[in-house]
């Protein structure tokens, strides 16, 4: 824990400057509550995957719905081998098109016309634009739009093997989408998404090992039928945090679409490798934390921090409070979380940092990510697409 | 549900025209997912609390935490009769005070020197600043910061009054307290908090008595023993949604700080008035809801659209569907939600709104709000104090 110093230096953080930190000042005195990022832990984290995926010769599209930062995403390209990013919606997409990232898969359906006639002036950015498709319907709007600006988009066929949300669910449906898209001016047949987001939290390696054998042998099937049918798929893409071995060394997917473990958070924490070993036990580092601040403390067990539902998100449980001298977060409101603390440790105004129970949604709800390295913050890099979920 | 039209006119929502909607434009073709407000129903839920205040001479400081929206908030001073606002956080406070709100009342302690000196600097806005204090060395930093900037602060003592969360626990602290208070330069002693989050959501009304009875006791004890200390309490202030109607007839309360009863949610919905009627029943509208697309169905009785945890929260349940036609909204991922419809009756494309389960960080997602009347949208005001959590 932290320990900021009683500055009588406030010429840094005016009144309306709306950044929790800047360059230069000390990490225990960023205001909280703030996003911090361990920026060594962050870069090992990236270089990592970046390792695996050039050791097997796969492509890395990372997925930037984690972090929706255009600064993470330019380290995943240059540290990581990352051939771009991967989004959720249209509205994150553009952003990481104006910002030059070269190609972007949307592992998702557009389906609202505004959105689509959007989508297909995308490419006009100078980047490679990828939609996913499930519906026969949806090519034909597709299409349309694409032939309106006179661009391309590729098209990935998605398929459900296992999650049960968006997909088709046969081969045969794989096929006729497939051939729909290739012929459909303005539109290309680019592969398959197969991604299955349940099997990433299974905890143990053997749980999702069942789970990606299943939905493989039905990627196989559709890659026989579809190249049958004279529709090769150029790329097969999928694969997270949790699973991410078993695609990569599959032999059948081309492509990762990897984001959390740039980041990590407290669910993945407790993800166990093919050793049975805990996933923050070494595999992957927590680079994002959540730094609050006690605001009130009783002498009797318990205090209070300035993170609550607004600054973490608890979906996939609590956070856990990192170098954590046996305090630990207990319940979140609005704008507090209750802190236990048997020893009464924790003075009011003391600063300790949370380890988010689940990484994507809590990026989300802040508008800055501070990079710090050695106690010192180091950069301030907004969240870039925070909030753009159309 | 409303389906929208097949559009070929996109000239309005352009490639980086980063607002859900336009002013004139069908409700039905807002951008999913979006918060959109009932106009209508918004204004008699404010109306309907202003009757109730000026009835009994209290005021109210309308808590702006929930919709952190100055837009919201002027129209609940000038059609519902608000004094100004409480906040939670400075960094929210801070954005209320430029916008000209002439009261506020930040219902939380601050501690961080940094924000002391930022908060020491607010009333020379010209806003009136009332902050929470239920800690004897916060006095001290705080009377030093307003002799720092010539500037003069309000102090609310806080009360524990069962949350068991911020707040002195026992008479004589408070009075040590606004003795400390009342004695420092630059700070002014201005009564007491006494607010309980907790029994707001209880679903009985005689479970909501129960608790407030046991708090008033306190409460009263406390102004009894300050008053024999010569530090009469000017405001007792408290109350949310739930409770308000109790703060509001003990002759004890002068002061409300109701939030929700504005937008209202599906938790709020739940609760039982007096009569054993809920509150959705009549009592307070849906003026909030969540616009979502169905961005892929299956025929198979289950649908998938496009709003999930960055779009919504969970904390108090999932959202509920409205004019559901038998449609139910199951299960939240980061960007997706699960519908279950027997019927079959979505279409992909369709929209249908959500009235969330909690307003307050659901409202904290969003940057904008699209008023709606009468199926076209009038007005979108920008969530002001969006992500301002420090």
């Amino acid at each position: 824990m932290d320990t900021p110093r009683a500055s009588s230096d406030f010429d840094g953080l005016e009144l309306g400057f709306d950044i929790p930190a800047r360059p230069g000042m000390a990490a225990a005195d960023i205001l909280t509550p703030a996003l911090v990022l361990d920026l060594d832990a962050l870069e090992r984290n990236i270089r990592k995957l970046g390792d695996f995926i050039r050791a097997r010769g796969l492509r890395h599209l990372a997925h930037a719905k984690m972090h929706r930062s255009v600064d993470v995403a330019r380290l995943q390209m240059t540290l990581g081998g990352a051939s771009g990013v991967c989004c959720q919606k249209l509205a994150e997409a553009e952003v990481f098109a104006r910002a030059g990232i070269p190609e972007i898969v949307i592992t998702n359906q557009v389906v609202d016309p505004f959105k689509i006639d959007r989508l297909a002036r995308l490419p006009q950015t100078g980047a490679r634009i990828t939609v996913c498709v499930d519906d026969a319907a949806n090519v034909d709007v597709l299409a349309e739009a694409a032939q309106r600006h006179g661009t391309q988009l590729n098209c990935y066929v998605e398929l459900d093997i296992g999650m049960h949300r968006c997909g088709v669910a046969t081969p045969a449906e794989a096929v006729a989408l497939a051939a729909a898209i290739d012929t459909a001016p303005g539109l290309t047949f680019g592969g398959l998404q197969a991604y299955q987001g349940v099997m990433q939290h299974y905890r143990t390696a053997s749980e999702r090992q069942a789970a990606f054998d299943t939905g493989l042998e039905l990627v196989k099937d559709t890659l026989a039928a579809l190249t049958r049918a004279g529709l090769p798929a150029a790329q097969v893409s999928g694969g997270g945090t949790g699973s991410y071995e078993l695609e990569g060394n599959s032999g059948v997917f081309t492509e990762l679409q990897c984001g959390s473990y740039a980041f990590m958070d407290a669910d993945y924490g407790a993800v166990l490798d093919a050793d049975g070993n805990r996933y923050d036990a070494g595999k992957w580092e927590n680079a994002l934390f959540l730094l609050t601040q006690s605001v009130s403390t009783h002498g009797d067990g318990r205090a209070v921090c300035d993170a609550g539902l607004k600054s973490l998100t608890t979906d996939s449980g609590l956070p856990l409070v990192h170098d954590s001298q046996g305090v630990t977060y207990t319940g979140a409101s609005d704008e507090h979380g209750k802190l236990t603390d048997p020893e009464n440790s924790l003075r009011t105004g003391d600063k300790l940092r949370l380890i988010p129970g689940h990484c994507d949604p809590t990026c989300n709800l802040h508008d800055w990510y501070v990079g710090v390295r050695g106690g010192v913050v180091e950069t301030v890099w907004p969240v870039s697409a925070r909030g753009r979920s159309y």
